[in-house]
């Protein structure tokens, strides 16, 4: 039994989500990998994920990590990630592949995720942008969005950014950072770390900072939005396709660890 | 009798190209905007362009015109960009309408045009610009592009870059501008500015460039290939996805004469 871990890359407008659904004309991101997996091992393999993307929203770098029936040495003999580019759509890439040590987990090991979010602010749309950013027309105040995400940093209890759909029990999560820039003179982007991120956290975040911008209200009714631990109070979770999951880190002993294929 | 005047951005991926045709399975961009003009005005329309774009190369700005039996009064009385974008597809943008004189002609009357192409030169493809860009692993010479791109300018029978299929009597064309420039680090871009452009002959010249460039040829070498006025001398077409229409320039004299709607 050998330990697979990859990077990989994809845009999501064309599928359902990472996770698999069992409804819906799209597929889901985790079963196009893991039907191409079983095509080139011709066993079943289960995927792990760092954690879930949303219908829509892309990766640049999601971390998973599979078992394989194989030898170190077996697997260390051919090219699997040729093998597996062949049976993967041009909108999945695989990006690096690693035989990892069995106490890895692409979902448990990871420490903190980084998350970018784009806004195209523009009065008239883009036809080559549509599927990879949030258009928004009215000129956005640059300075707002960077005040009010200064009360996301640190420990917080960030009930009132989850979603309905996955209950977990513990909703304290920890940002790192969370800066927005001028990416281009029509380009907004958010950079977001975190020690996890709940249900369309960051969709929330930046739907509740833009209602906040709006409404010309003060920034810090961000903070207070964030104790009243009630999803009614934040604003609507912003369009999934101006969000990408940026990267995944894990402790450097495991990295090291990790030898690539 | 009015003639309307417009400007359009679209992304070619999934149209056969500018022009009607009558095969294939997919639609032109001419049909889809004449298909969403005939909606509108209920007669059938025919629209003029600067020119055609092959399958696959995208418009940021293509500018066409067409005339309608309505008098210029009725036309500024509704909003004609409103109406027609709710009859277009997400990939054809209207950005901007108006009332022309009737001595203005889309094809005829544009002096000069400038393309750009874009190649994303770096060692792994990216899922978000495949359909955007001409992708090259193996690092490119800029410097050597920047030199054979010198013996563009001026005006030249530009034979060698005719792909066959329309057959032109007079194939001299003039070029004002050739450029490449590293637009980022993974991005190179070329901006060509020309009296006109034959069948192709923006593609045929980056893929002679990009030929010359592989094969670390002396870079004046695109001057004779030019002189032999011969298609078999240069190199093939690099793909359409990179190439955009940019901008369509017309007389000063005439833009004056057009009132926006």
């Amino acid at each position: 039994m050998t330990r697979i871990r990859f990077e990989v890359s994809y845009d999501g407008t064309d599928f359902c989500g990472w996770q698999r659904q069992n409804h819906g004309p799209l597929k889901s991101v985790q079963h196009t990998i893991e039907d191409a997996l079983k095509i080139v091992f011709k066993e079943k393999i289960v995927l792990f994920a760092s954690g879930r993307t949303d219908a829509g929203v892309h990766a640049i770098s999601q971390v998973c990590h599979f078992d394989v029936n194989r030898s170190e040495e077996s697997m260390q003999r051919w090219n699997l990630s040729e093998a597996l580019r062949t049976h993967l759509p041009s909108t999945i890439l695989l990006k690096r592949v690693w035989i990892a040590p069995s106490d890895f987990h692409a979902t448990l090991s990871a420490t903190h995720k980084t998350y970018r979010y784009l806004i195209y602010n523009k009065p008239q749309r883009s036809v080559f942008l549509d599927r990879y950013v949030e258009w928004i027309r009215r000129p956005l105040d640059l300075k707002h969005l960077q005040k009010s995400s200064k009360h996301l940093l640190g420990e917080h209890d960030f009930k009132s950014f989850q979603s309905v759909g996955t209950i977990v029990p513990h909703t304290v999560r920890k940002i790192y950072k969370a800066d927005w820039i001028r990416k281009n003179p029509d380009l907004l982007q958010l950079t977001i770390t975190g020690s996890g991120f709940l249900k369309q956290m960051v969709r929330n975040i930046v739907g509740t900072q833009l209602m906040l911008e709006r409404l010309k209200e003060d920034p810090e009714k961000l903070s207070k939005i964030i104790g009243l631990k009630s999803r009614r109070e934040a604003g609507p979770p912003a369009a999934p396709q101006g969000l990408y999951l940026w990267k995944v880190y894990y402790p450097k002993e495991l990295d090291n660890r990790c030898r690539e294929l």
